[in-house]
C-alpha cells in the first residue's frame, strides 16, 4: 500500500476527531470564511482553471463546459457555501431516547461518520460542494477528482485549507489527492483502516467500477433510468405537462425521465399529443411495435433501450397491458431512482406507491423533484440508489451516523 | 458465475416482492406456525443433527457444543419464533412526512430491504433466528451456514419452507445453500444483482474474509474488544462489580469486556481489589509495567494484547495518566463495540460519552447490556460495529430501508 495514501488516511482520521467535536457556530463561521476566501481569490482560481482548460483542448465540449470556471461560477460556489452555513446541523440530535428495564437511560445520538472519501469526475464545483457538506456534518474528506481538473481542484482546496489553518483548525479536514492515477484511486477504495464511506459521483462507468472494486463501504449514487407511467385514468393535459417537464427541463441529469409507459386503453388517445409535445421539444422517441402502430414517426426500440440512461433528448416508449405490467417492467429495468404514475384513480395510485421498488415514487408529479433543494434538505451530496444507509437525496443527515450513549448507576447484567 | 446460485438469487428476489406486500397479521401467524412445526418435528431435527455430530467427532468441544441440538434447544428456537411474532412490525411506518414548497406531500416510508444473505458458522440456531427476523421484516433470506451443520440446517429450513408452501406463500422466502464450498460462498459475496445486504455472523476471521471479498453491501457485526475505564472519581465497589460482571458473566460473547484501563491516581487503591475479584473468578490478568508494580501476579502484556478479543477469561490491564490517555487508547485499539467509564464526576462522564467513537458508550454500567433484548428491541440479528446503515444492536428496524412516496397534483419543476 502506497505510503503517501496511508499518511493521508491517518491525517484525515486525526482531523475527523477534531471536527467531530466542533460546535455549529464555529462550523458556520468557517463556511462563511470559505465563501469569502473563494471570492477574494477568484483570479487565482480562474488562472488555475485556465491551465486545466488548455490541457483539455481535445476534450468534447460537454466535458470542458463542466470543467470551465467563470467569475459567476466561483460566485455560485461561494453562494453554495453560505447556503450550507444556513442549514440545520444534524450533529448532536437525539433521534430517540428511553429508559430500559434495568433503568439505564439510552439515547441514540447523531454523530459524524468520520472520514468520507469521494471519487468524482472533472467538475471543480464538486470539490467545493463536497467540502462544504462534509465539513458541516463534522466529517473529514479525502477528495479524488478527475485528473483534467487537478489544477483547479488544488487551487480551490488550498484556499479552503488556508482558511482552516488561519483559524486554528486542522487543515487535513479537507485533503485532495495530487496523484490522480488509477492505481491510487484503486488503493483509496481499499483504505478500510481510515475511510468510513466512499461516495463516487459521476457517470455509470465510474460508479460501477467503484462498486466492483471497493472494500470500503460505498454509497451508490446517481444512476437514473426513471419512468413515467400513464395510467388509463390519467388526465391528458397533466400527462403531457409532466412528461415534457420530466424529459426536457434538464435532460442531462439523473432525475430526468428516460422511459414512457402507457396503458393500452388510452394509448391511442394520449400517445399522439404526448409524442407531438416531445417532438416539438426536440426529443427523439424510440418505441415498441404497439407504440409505433399509433405514432408512425417513433423509431424502433431495441432491448438495450429499456435499461439505458440516455441523459439526452431521447425517450423510449412502450404500450403496456395494464398497471401490473407497468410495475413489473419498472421493477425489472429501473435503476431504483424515481418513477411516476399519472392517474386520477385512487387504487392505481396506491398500488404504484406500494409496489414500485425505487427511492422516490410519485403520483402526478415530475421526476425532476428528486433533489435535495426540492425536498427541503438544501444542498445534496448525491442521490442514493442503494437501500443501505441512505436512499434518495442525501443531505447533511445522510452524512452522519449514530451512537448509543447510555447512563447508568452501577447496573450489571443478571 | 454459478448457475444454481443465480437461480437462488432470482428466486429470492421474486419471493422478496411477495413478502414485502404481506400484512403483519399474516406474518405473525406464519411465525407461530413455524414454532409449532419445529416442535412437531423435533425428532427429525435431532436425527439430522445426530448425523452432523457424528461427522464432527474430531471437532473441539466448544464447537460441537454450539452444533448440538437437544429437545430443549429446539423448544428454545420455537420460543424465539413466537417472541419475534410479538415484536412490532417496522414495515409501513412513516418516519417523517412534510409538504414541500411546491405543495408535494412527501413521506419517508419504511420498507423491506429485499434480499438478505447471511454467512455463518456451524450454529443451527442462527438458521432459525435469521429466518424469523428476515421474514418478520419482509425480507427474503439466503442462508449459507457452516458445512458441519448442513444436515441440521436442511432439516430446519425444510420444515419452515413446508409451512410457507402449505400457507400459499413462496417457499423461496427462506433458502439455504446446499453447496457449502468456499467457492460458492465467495460467489454469494458477489451476487450484487440479487443481494441487497450480506451479514456475516461468526468469528473475526469469517467477518474479515467477507469484508475483504464482498462486492455486495456488507454489515460488519460482532467484533468486540470492549474497554472499561476506571476514572479517578470511580466508586470502588461499583468498579469491582461492573468489571467482574462485564468480564465473567459470559466471557465468550462480543459484549464481554476485554481491557481494563485505570487512572494512575486511583490505581494503587483500586487495582488490588479489582485484580483479586477477577482472580477469584478465574480471570488471567496481563498488564503493563505500572499495573504489574501494583499487583505482582499480573503477567506481562505484549502489544498484541491491546487489540485482541480474547472471548475467554483473560483481561489486559493498563494504568493511564488521565482520562484523555484512556480515550486515546480506546479510540486507537477498540473495535468500536462498547466502552464504559466508571466515574462519579459529571465532566469526566460527558467527555467520555462525547469523545469515544464506539457504537455504545456507557457511564457506570456493564458492557453486557449491549444486546437487542436488553435495549428493548427483542431478538437481534447481530451487533453492528460499522457506521453505515446500522450501529449497535440490530433489531427488526435495522433490517429495513425507506422509500419516499410523493403525492402531487400535476406539479412540474420550474
Amino acid at each position: 500500500m502506497n505510503e503517501a495514501l496511508i499518511q493521508i488516511g491517518q491525517q484525515a482520521k486525526t482531523a475527523a476527531y477534531q471536527l467531530s467535536l466542533l460546535d455549529t457556530v464555529t462550523k458556520n463561521r468557517i463556511l462563511t470564511l470559505f465563501a469569502e476566501a473563494l471570492i477574494d481569490h477568484t483570479d487565482d482560481i480562474l488562472a488555475a482553471n485556465q491551465k486545466d482548460l488548455q490541457n483539455a483542448d481535445q476534450m468534447p465540449a460537454k466535458f470542458s463546459d463542466r470543467l470551465k470556471l467563470t467569475e459567476q461560477r466561483v460566485a455560485d460556489m461561494a453562494a453554495g457555501l453560505r447556503q450550507v452555513a444556513t442549514l440545520p446541523d444534524p450533529i448532536g440530535n437525539i433521534d430517540k431516547g428511553w429508559q430500559n428495564d434495568a433503568g439505564l437511560m439510552i439515547e441514540k445520538k447523531r454523530v459524524a461518520l468520520g472520514v468520507i472519501a469521494m471519487i468524482f469526475e472533472a467538475r471543480p464545483n464538486v470539490t467545493v460542494d463536497a467540502s462544504a457538506l462534509t465539513f458541516k456534518s463534522g466529517n473529514a474528506v479525502i477528495l479524488r477528482g478527475g485528473k483534467e481538473a487537478l489544477n483547479s481542484n488544488l487551487a480551490l482546496t488550498n484556499i479552503l485549507r488556508t482558511v482552516l489553518k488561519q483559524n486554528g483548525l486542522d487543515q487535513n479536514a479537507i485533503q485532495i489527492l495530487h496523484d490522480t492515477s488509477h492505481e491510487t484511486a484503486n488503493e483509496l477504495m481499499h483504505l478500510n483502516q481510515f475511510v468510513d464511506v466512499l461516495i463516487p459521483r459521476g457517470g455509470a462507468g465510474l460508479i460501477q467500477a467503484v462498486v466492483k472494486n471497493a472494500t470500503v463501504p460505498v454509497i451508490e449514487t446517481g444512476a437514473g433510468n426513471c419512468h413515467v407511467y400513464v395510467d388509463k385514468a390519467a388526465e391528458a393535459q397533466m400527462a403531457v405537462d409532466i412528461i415534457v417537464n420530466a424529459k426536457v427541463q434538464r435532460p442531462s441529469v439523473c432525475n430526468a425521465a428516460e422511459k414512457l409507459l402507457i396503458h393500452q386503453d388510452v394509448a391511442e388517445k394520449l400517445l399522439p399529443p404526448i409524442a407531438k409535445a416531445l417532438s416539438d421539444h426536440g426529443v427523439e422517441l424510440r418505441g415498441d411495435d404497439r407504440s409505433r402502430q399509433i405514432v408512425a414517426t417513433i423509431k424502433p426500440a431495441v432491448e438495450a433501450d429499456w435499461s439505458t440512461e440516455y441523459n439526452d433528448l431521447i425517450m423510449a416508449v412502450k404500450v403496456v397491458d395494464d398497471e401490473q405490467a407497468a410495475i413489473e417492467h419498472i421493477n425489472r429495468y429501473s435503476t431504483g431512482h424515481s418513477e411516476v404514475i399519472i392517474s386520477d384513480d385512487y387504487q392505481s395510485g396506491q398500488e404504484f406507491l406500494n409496489q414500485i421498488d425505487s427511492a422516490c415514487v410519485y403520483v402526478n408529479a415530475s421526476t425532476r423533484f428528486t433533489d435535495g433543494f426540492e425536498f427541503g434538505f438544501g444542498a445534496e451530496i448525491g442521490i442514493s440508489t442503494q437501500k443501505l444507509h441512505a436512499r434518495g437525496p442525501m443531505g447533511l443527515a445522510e452524512l452522519t451516523t449514530t451512537k448509543y450513549i447510555i447512563r447508568g448507576n452501577g447496573q450489571i447484567r443478571k
